[in-house]
């Protein structure tokens, strides 16, 4: 039985991509040849990253000239590590809303002064910080658009001089946004593009070149941009396999179009546990997330209840993340919402037996 | 019709490999879940990063107590950073036998006094020195076992005191040698161990632990170490491929018997090779490598025949590295005896011919 996928990520893509990827492991482009065995440097190859390249942009509505799309190892976590290694000369300010904000400041101190503007730790991270400032003369502001972990998520972001670097791992091409108020934005594959082992990195290229220190070549994005993303061997099936996904977005309208299904996604479920005397959402109302829905039992003792109900509908992976226990549903694009009324579904079951 | 996949890599792998990869992008497991969209966290990802990293040390016979095998990010290529980040205090010394121990020097400079032991790029890299010296005092000694690019391999390696770190991107897994003379061992996983998207590194952990630079995390072999390989998401799908590759490298009598194989295809090319007047072998003879066989037309003036002939037998990448030209043959350890055969038979038909 095909399962009911809410996971947090890796997490579910549509049918018809795993249909394709599954397909070219056998034969790629009628070539006679598997996906995983032509060269990177093959034509057919050639044009997939850069179809890929140029659709991340245009589903971004970003401007061509101006930023670059690239398609990079290492998954966000050394996006960590390359925004301070190429971007920190004095000084850069981060918000710390989470788990993943709190490590990428910790790879940016090796690097320079760290201002924290504000951080939501005091709460546990389940709501976002508002009203602070942004201090001047700084390299560049970092925040974390979605907060995998905690469920909440920035629904305006502040304005300021400095670059805008944005870790969108989990919400990226799930918003209707203005895309173009950031210069740096990445995202580990695993959530809305596509398999783990490629990370999307978007640079507006007017901010690079302005720290002194020496960048190993494999850690600078000049390097990358200049080999147009293939400085070194890339993750071939990752990357074909979101361009799979990213042309799936297209086929469904664009981010627009899938921005709507997520709201009513959202909705559907935040209003079921807003309900259910049985369900607590974790989050602060005006900061939940439309991709990661967090919540506990208002009695954790039904816990084995509904866990025998939930994975009995083939519903995989409704356990929050386990540095934070309780529930988690992750409903990225790809998940539908006949998956997400059945779990509101099971949710009333439990209320009439409980 | 299936191809004849010389390709330098990524490269052939067994077509058994490549139908169970299929499988599991639409159903990985019975599980009802593509093996793109579970948790890396799941219990059948775990299972499966766990076998990937025991086996790769059994089929190199070394001590699981000794050695831990890592699946990383980022490709060889990262590999030439995190090693001088992790082992080069005051200096070290490599051996020069390519562009790729060029690239793994010019790395490694960032990090402190590299001595070049010796090179072989006054013929451009078509033999391996030989009597060099190894200095002592240093940190670790490095070289690259078999250079893809230029066709040669070192037949054996220099005795010293100091940390053995080898780049097996392009020969591992496939010749009988005592593996446990190696302290650090890594390799791109796209060659002999599975599809483009992760790389293989096995360290000694003894050799940690000894610069005095704080390391970023994600640079750190120790952080890889202690999250076992799960610093953060993995390559699920790459590892997971490459773990059916080393399971069916298990079932064909492991590395030897490999070895053995791969040693017959060698000597039946080079064979060739040496008997048709029309070729010329590129790399020196005490020097060549099993894996790629480096060519060139003795008249280039042949080289629309050739490659019509060899195109139309449907053989596919017999190009040579775009920055050395003429012909390479990768016989890798899934490509079978008939393609090297067949291609023997097509250089036999351009004697006939010209
Ligand atoms: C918001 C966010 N940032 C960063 C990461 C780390 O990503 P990776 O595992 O690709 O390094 C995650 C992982 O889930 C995430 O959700
Ligand atoms: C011997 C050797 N080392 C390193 C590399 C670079 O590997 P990657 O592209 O994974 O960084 C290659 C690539 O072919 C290689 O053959
Ligand atoms: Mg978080
Ligand atoms: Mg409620
Ligand atoms: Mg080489
Ligand atoms: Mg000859």
């Amino acid at each position: 039985m095909k399962k009911h996928n809410f996971s947090a990520g890796p997490c579910i893509l549509p049918a018809e991509v795993f249909q394709q990827a599954s397909e070219a492991v056998l034969d790629f482009n009628n070539s006679g040849l598997s996906i995983l065995e032509i060269s990177h440097r093959s034509k057919d190859f050639v044009a997939v990253i850069e179809e890929a390249r140029n659709l991340a942009l245009e589903l971004l509505q970003l401007d061509n000239n101006k930023y670059t799309a690239l398609f990079l190892h290492g998954g966000a976590s050394m996006q960590f590590l390359m925004t301070p290694h190429n971007l920190l000369e004095k000084k850069a300010a981060y918000l710390n809303t989470g788990t993943w904000a709190s490590k990428a400041i910790k790879e940016a101190k090796l690097f320079g002064e760290v201002i924290e503007v504000a951080s939501s730790e005091d709460k546990n991270f389940n709501y976002i910080p508002k009203n602070f400032e942004i201090p001047t003369g700084i390299d560049y502001f970092h925040c974390t658009s979605n907060n995998t972990i905690y469920g909440t998520q920035l629904k305006s972001f502040p304005k300021s001089n400095a670059p805008l670097v944005c870790d969108m791992s989990s919400d990226i091409f799930s918003r209707d946004i203005d895309y173009s108020q950031f210069d740096l934005i990445y995202a580990g594959a695993q959530k809305n593009i596509g398999p783990a082992g490629t990370t999307l990195v978007i640079i507006n290229k007017a901010i690079l070149g302005k720290v002194s220190r020496k960048i190993p070549s494999i850690l600078d994005y000049k390097s990358h941009i200049e080999k147009e993303s293939m400085f070194n061997t890339p993750s071939v099936f990752a990357i074909y396999t979101s361009l799979l996904n990213l042309r799936w977005l297209k086929k469904q309208g664009g981010v627009s179009a899938l921005a709507k299904i997520n709201k009513h996604k959202a909705e559907l479920l935040y209003a079921e546990l807003d309900r259910n005397p049985l369900f607590t959402p974790y989050a602060n109302k005006e900061d939940r997330s439309l991709m990661n829905i967090t919540f506990n039992l208002a009695n954790p003792e039904l816990s084995h209840t509904f866990d025998a109900l939930w994975q009995q509908a083939g519903i995989n992976a409704l356990n929050g993340h386990r540095s934070l226990g309780g529930y988690r549903a992750s409903i990225y694009n790809a998940l539908t919402v006949e998956s997400v009324q059945l779990l509101t579904e099971v949710m009333q079951e439990l209320e009439n037996k409980a």
